[in-house]
């Protein structure tokens, strides 16, 4: 799953150098105070936005982005039918010590296992869901405020520079380069939101939403198990949360 | 449904050449590394937004607004009432080995004819619908980002002509043909986001709309099925599903 | 209802043909290619991104909102007293033959003559409603797409005279005429938008939302005559749906 | 309540003519055909996407916005107490009589007393409140669009105006001054939506949010009222509607 | 939890400053009329959109960004679990007089003792959440205002220096300059929405959002009391409130 995240952002950095090294040097694009009120800036104002947790919390989420890696559904609804049979036929104590790779599930089972009520087994796993949602949403909201604040700092920047280069016009051989330069940090701004930060977020967004699908066919699982519904209508039920293409054939 | 997409794709572009055409040549509209910039930039950024699954999927869903098929509600009407007529006059089992165009509604009276309980059977046809609104979502959500990537690379493409051309103004000659190529990459930004991607996007929307409202008809109609409503009650309530125009004369 | 949005836009184009004149001739304001790219790409583009029904449809409603007639609620309301009053005296069956000239009440009172359950009649209105809602929404959504899509189409057009004037500046005294005619196409694509997409989208979408109230307000009035409220009472009920000023005095 | 949005527009108006007169005369600012277009484009605009009925009763709201008075939530609580206080000790028919200020705890009261079932007088409350908050929306709604529309029409009238700039270089002396005047519309276009059409759209939803609450804290009381609550658990439960600093001493 | 707000927003404003002191003098860039133009117009502009009792209300609130404290969901759980032990051994009552430091459980425990209805505990305790959040809300939005209107007024500050320095253009060499100062109202106008009011409203919106989330908590706690749930198994219920690497090893 990482692969896409880091092939695209990798891709379109080199694209944009790319498109740099066509028309000329890389000379007249780099230019270091630029990068610093663009990338500075950004920074201070991301970091004002949210709380310490929330900061270290989303570095480790954006991480996950290029690492993320969420089980196949294919895989959970074998491993769900399967964990249904045994109960089916041995009792729910005889899904103790079953090995179990998805965490969530593996809570599920364990909650079951213990002898709990099947409504408050729902409900643990529903807020534990619900609040891995919450946590997921506000580590995605940085990189979405970095995707809007990246461009309004390239841009205060731009007038930082135009408000110079207008108050002191006597050489019109520096004008060009001057404005030039001034429009570093608008393209710095646009090439970190949109090529990184924006992506970032998307990307993010998807992932949460996927491991949201898989966590509600485990629900489901549970609360199944814990009803005693036969192993084949379970997997008739969960392979719903395929596309038609990838599920087994029904007979 | 497929032909207004081509055509109007196919219109617009063709108006958009027509109208350079009437101002002059096309020379100066083909600029090979603004197109690079451009096209392979949004190539990388959504494809960085998403996973290699859904990034395939999405070229899938795409193809199908041009082709896409969704049946027709009148149709599908009279087959539901159809249906209804023989269950009640036969009971569920007659319904078994009649032919059903429609994939959702054969799945319905296929859970039917199982002897499913009703709660399950709707439980089962609304997780299969959800899921596959889920999954629309995801693919159209892949051209909106089109639409909104594209002229932001064509952004960052014209402020990296931008900054070429004014640190370097020694040929005042140059510098019109410079901007000229410089704004390329904005008008191409703008026709792929508008004449293409947003329009496919909210096609797709449109065509997922309809296959969910024939799916709440078909579930309406198992429902009805499985509480042996009268076929003429089940046709008037369908009924509402269609415009008064189309409405067969109600007496 | 419909004269405040055919005085609205006919008002909006006199005065911006006015701003014109006052200012010069008209001359300089037409030019055939640029209303070209603006009308049929944006024609195009709409047309792209629905269906042919969608089309058509959303024609006849565009119509409407120069027409459309929402029926008055102090009306509906002494309706449907009139018929709660019939039906406690006589029942239910003296309602049949009444002359009620609003389409859906028609429709509510004969399905109480037809004597279903009122939760089957409740759920026939519902969806009649929704389903009207829903159609509705999809006819609103050709206008606010063609308020989007003329700005954009603007824009294309301009950038295309901008790129063709900056390619050929040899001629000085041409430049500004050029880039009049190129800011044309923006200018067309605002007046489009703003003076009558956008206004067609939002009156339509104001009517819809009269008849949601009004549908509601007789879906009150179905469920109450079905179980013999007191035609006073209802009354009462219905005058919430009225702002104080038009409320008969209640005593 | 009023008085904050009176200050507020007239203090800045009086910060925009306070920059004018600082910075020169105001004489290049008034232009009667720019404000011809701006304010007579805007207004009929707005008038096309609404109804004649929605017209004026958004006048009314909107000047409601300067006069209106929403009842204190700290007095209407010690009046539903003290209601509640006399129902409990007298019974409801006790309440007859009463002097109450608030409309709508008037027309609850007198449901009561009127010996109405609890689950109508919430049904009929409810409605009015609802019925309300769709009648504000809509008022609200003018101004939200005249804050949108006075700006597309200020875009409009600056184009016009570059276009005939351009068109008509000849003399170069008259080129600052007609971008001058063409800049004027933008100008008022900002000022109407920012200074006029936007704060006043924003002030009436917060009066329509404080007069929801207050309804909500009403409705409360009626029914805490028509089941006979203890008065003191009742002043609790409606203290929850102040902030901790205006509550009474809890003991 | 301040330290994040006040480090930003001083570092995003030193970042600024260092930009402008690394180009040339500060000097072009301060000027008074320009900096009561923005401040002074969006002053009153915001003002005009609340009442008086928001506007003090709000500056209280965004204080808060700087000092506000929200307890850690850890330590609310330990004491919540051992609430729950007490009061399972030695009854409700053996509560009174507990150390509580959090506010809402303060008053969640004190509802308990006082041998309320749970279902009287829980609409209180959500009514006061809910009230919270609808106050924390408004107050946020003033914040949210001030980042749309400073850049509004920004703009319109830049186009009365653009008019002014348009109409009077005798002097080629104070264009330069003139337009320099025009410039620095939207630069103002950006500095103050995006490096301190739209950084303020994002961080009061997380603090909100975590306070509710505590409450949240407070809420399951207090019911699991109510109805004698087992304090090992509220543990693990409330455990999902923490991410997995705060959490305590579950056995």
């Amino acid at each position: 799953m990482d692969i896409t995240t880091l092939i695209g952002i990798l891709g379109a950095f080199g694209i944009i150098i790319g498109a740099i090294l066509t028309g000329g040097e890389i000379g007249p694009f780099i230019d270091v105070p630029s990068v610093l009120i663009v990338v500075g800036g950004t920074f201070f104002v991301t970091f004002s936005q949210v709380t310490l947790g929330d900061f270290l919390g989303s570095f480790v989420l954006g991480l996950k982005s290029f690492l993320y890696k969420v089980d196949d559904p294919l895989q959970l609804i074998e491993e769900s039918v399967q964990m249904a049979d045994i109960a089916r036929k041995n009792g729910l104590l005889a899904l103790e010590g079953q090995e179990i790779s998805n965490h969530f599930m593996k809570k599920g089972i364990s909650l079951c296992v213990d002898g709990h009520d099947p409504s408050l087994v729902k409900k643990m796993l529903e807020s534990e869901n619900r609040l891995m949602l919450v946590r997921h949403e506000n580590g995605i909201r940085m990189f979405t405020n970095m995707a809007t604040m990246a461009p309004a700092m390239g841009m205060i920047g731009t007038l930082v520079g135009l408000v110079q280069m207008l108050s002191n016009m006597s050489d019109p051989a520096a004008i060009g380069p001057a404005m030039a330069v001034a429009l570093l940090t608008t393209l710095y701004g646009a090439i970190i939101a949109n090529a990184f930060a924006q992506p970032v977020a998307d990307k993010l967004t998807r992932a949460t939403e996927l491991e949201d699908l898989n966590n509600r066919l485990i629900m489901e699982t549970i609360s199944a198990i814990q009803e005693g519904m036969n192993p084949r209508v379970l997997e008739q039920l969960l392979s719903t949360y395929l596309t038609n293409a990838k599920r087994p054939s029904q007979e």
